[in-house]
């Protein structure tokens, strides 16, 4: 349960602000797929129109990275910060992708070394290396 | 400061399990160089072996992702983890391995903007869409 | 679920020191209602009472701030440590406080603001300007 | 020390957009300091020149909440988030607009009362009230 | 809902490298119960082997903490985590392994004030001492 | 550096309240040591006095866990939360409590694996068993 009214589409439709963002969302993503985190953020437009303008400016321009690899660095911040959300959406986006089973794999196993290797740096207090300065 | 002894090369050459592995890292990396983390878990030599397996089982072998993909998944957690010591040797180390500074500005805007949704999603709690079932 | 018994309002009429903390809640608050964190404290006597003890002097006491400014602090650090419950909890409580719309709006942007450029600060590793000592 | 070159004044002026957005920093905080997380987001203008201006947007901006508000709100996060950097930035800011000693006494004990209940409550994983549903 | 298929018994039968690890599991916990973080891991068999090797190592294996201290500290970390399958599995494991209820309200004290301290540690950026130093 | 005045010895000598507190931290634990975080705290009497109570009730008093046990249970928090002051500070106290190097590597194993295994569970998002309801 959301602490926010998830809008369904006629309520959207009704909405200048609203419609045209979840008319842009389907148009950039060529899918009639609104997902919850959008329908959420309807009842504050200007805050939707800034949250889908940064989304698709990062993850949905060219840029240096491809956008599987940028959709997976999404994957692996919202697994370290536990966003239940954002662990379903950026997994089912990043499969869309072309995610195969081993990249997955290989994603788990570095998330996980990394979480762990965080915990025992963070336990021996390791001064930082010289050599790593700017 | 560290909560443990930083070992030098004089004190690693003394035990050989730790000498094992510190030949380890410099042949697998085809450098002298060995950065602290390695020196702090020197006086634990059985998770000084673990670990470094771990880390060069999953980093240094060839599998789906490119080796410079997985080292900015690292970097990734350890940002979210606010791990000081492995920001610095990650975003050294994808350096090293060939990330540009327009591949880095990526990161930097992905992990901004997962950081920022997630915290908004989990203020929301919005619930997760059938639509991302396995 | 939780990994502990929640307790009734008849189980907790048939237990002194529960009873007496719950009656101080519904006398602070001015409601019947009791809510669940309450309730599974229940079991823990001491903590139940030391917990409330804290919370009737922290939130419920005058102070400095304002008691709506007070809870949008603890929703704040609710959503940054992931806390689903607190964050219904607190929310409902900001709402019942008088925070409008417009002020959850500016809520949400700090939060998230925050979230996004505390991630781009750890990552950049910025070093602290010795205009901010104290 | 940061994973990036912090920009002096001289560089910063060497550079066209660079410039604008230093100038701009000064000219709306009315203060010749430009802090270091904008000098080290100078690599990269694109950055500093988005997060610059979500900054401006957010916390500079009349809105529902008042400035000191949004300022602690700001810390609030930065704390839970553990931001070393930005928990002296927001302190020093939130001083600068009125915190008093009385306010910052308060904000610390919602801080840590709403740290250590979010622990708890996590642990005894307890069930969201129905009451709180939107 | 999980990312991954949970393997149902019939289904680890059929596959020899996960019927391998079901049986170990069996056989070391002397239980017929295998928990889902298990069955969630079959669909990438390494990973299962890995993981399910290091948890019978550090929890399994007589050392120099007993095994309910090491699963009370699992809680600890599980907690501060905000993982909320972790911390069921681990809090129904340290009762398995003998937590009474006067040890379990203990660990919930020193969570809860750990969680506290930390923040307020945190806030008030506190330098560390001189004699803490190794 | 801190965001408040770390108090002298002389400074806590002339104010009555930190002078109280400070005898009583040096009493109950025997030392003339008194570390940062206390003349931190100094500034704001009320919450030195508060955090010094619940310190001493719930670290200093006998209860069901060993002094030893709390003080681990205290450096896994610490390090899962990425406190520095913290870990040294606890790490300090374990060790004057009796925590061995093998009992030191056995939690730094514990906390490690739960580090990756919490990292696990939260990427494949695995459904708590209903053998695990309280």
């Amino acid at each position: 349960m959301a602490t926010v009214k998830i809008w369904t589409d006629a309520q959207a439709e009704a909405d200048p602000r609203v419609k045209a963002v979840f008319d842009d969302i389907r148009a950039t993503r060529k899918s009639d797929f609104v997902n919850n985190v959008w329908r959420a953020l309807a009842g504050q437009p200007a805050m939707l129109e800034a949250t889908w303008a940064q989304v698709k400016d990062v993850m949905a321009q060219p840029s240096a990275l491809d956008p599987l690899v940028k959709e997976m660095l999404y994957m692996a911040v919202s697994i370290a910060n536990g966003c239940e959300y954002c662990v379903h959406s950026h997994t089912a986006s990043a499969r869309a992708k072309g995610m195969s089973d081993e990249m997955y794999a290989d994603l788990l196993a570095v998330v996980g070394l990394a979480s762990q290797t965080n915990a025992l740096v963070t336990a021996l207090q390791v001064p930082v290396d010289p050599e790593f300065k700017a």
